[in-house]
């Protein structure tokens, strides 16, 4: 009996809906690598966008209003998007790079903690 | 017998391996989401850096160079930690916005097939 | 009598009007150096978003449509009003930047020509 | 005679030294405003990086410690080289852009001062 990893992170179920998505509108040839990171881009800019003017308290406090709550919502779901869907196209695996990330990570920068 | 909706994606793993690594660090204290979408900047322009000046049809062979596609996979990785992360303690349901996304996506721009 | 280098690059009339402007709205207190920072990448964020389903070649072409050239100008000018506004605070003399990144660069990628 | 507006900002200069830099280097050809949009945001990321772990007061001081005054010089230096680079190629003025668009922000943002 084999024992799997546990996993960090799990797209595939996104990535099937975007490559979907991505067919019944013949997307798929805009969809570069290269377009999409800037699409990725754009993203993150409107994401940035909604915290530029606050300072870092009131950052935390961004989701206690719901109308701000919901912007963020929308643009972080934007850039997970674009973020998956470059991916998918790539054929990275998103689970197992930020596996090996963390774990690099880790090294870099060793706990504080005794 | 409640049935669930099938999730798009599931960072939770994630989330935890991510906030053990931050309070192992004291890093909590860094961790405003206004700081996180500064970091979040920073990791996009560096994996659009690989793609930058490659055509369209290069961006879609980058992975075939293997030291290009050990850098692809790292600078994804970066950006899927810190997106992740933010919207962990900011409190964001990325499953949530996700599917809230592609619905709203999905009125905007239907689908051009029969 | 003194011979003046030539200036590459002369934003001080731009500073002077984007110091007077932010004075005039109270909005001094939200320019720090920090801010400034991401309110240049949500501009450039804009600004990418208008370039990223097109080809290399329509982008080369991109201001022959005047509705899109205008799109093109205005973001543009954001990220130079940022730019040179974030400069000003710091106290960044641009000229000279500018100037001993060019040397730089001459020497990082020297001259293929004969 | 005529007279001549006041210039908010000059870069033909720089742009004449810009295009010398490129032809000798036959790097005209990777320098659509596509790719420059794309290098643009990679420079904001670098800069951005500069500040993203430091509270807004200590951004404002990031001048006073000689080695990081240096960075910032040079990643400011590195965004406004692609930026007035892809207004060359595009043929944007970009003295005109920000006069426009400090006019227009003037009356979308009207003085708040008696």
């Amino acid at each position: 009996m084999t024992e799997q990893a546990p996993r960090l992170i799990d797209t595939a179920a996104l990535e099937r809906a975007l490559e979907e998505f991505a067919k019944a509108r013949d997307w798929e040839q805009f969809h570069s690598p290269k377009n999409l990171a800037m699409a990725l881009t754009g993203e993150v800019g409107e994401l940035v966008e909604l915290f530029q003017w606050l300072t870092e308290a009131q950052s935390r406090d961004a989701m206690k209003d719901p109308v701000q709550a919901m912007r963020i919502q929308e643009e972080m779901a934007d850039v997970m998007l674009y973020l998956v869907r470059m991916a998918s196209v790539l054929g990275v695996d998103l689970n197992s790079a930020v596996k090996d990330k963390i774990e690099s990570n880790g090294l870099k920068y060793p706990s504080t903690r005794a």
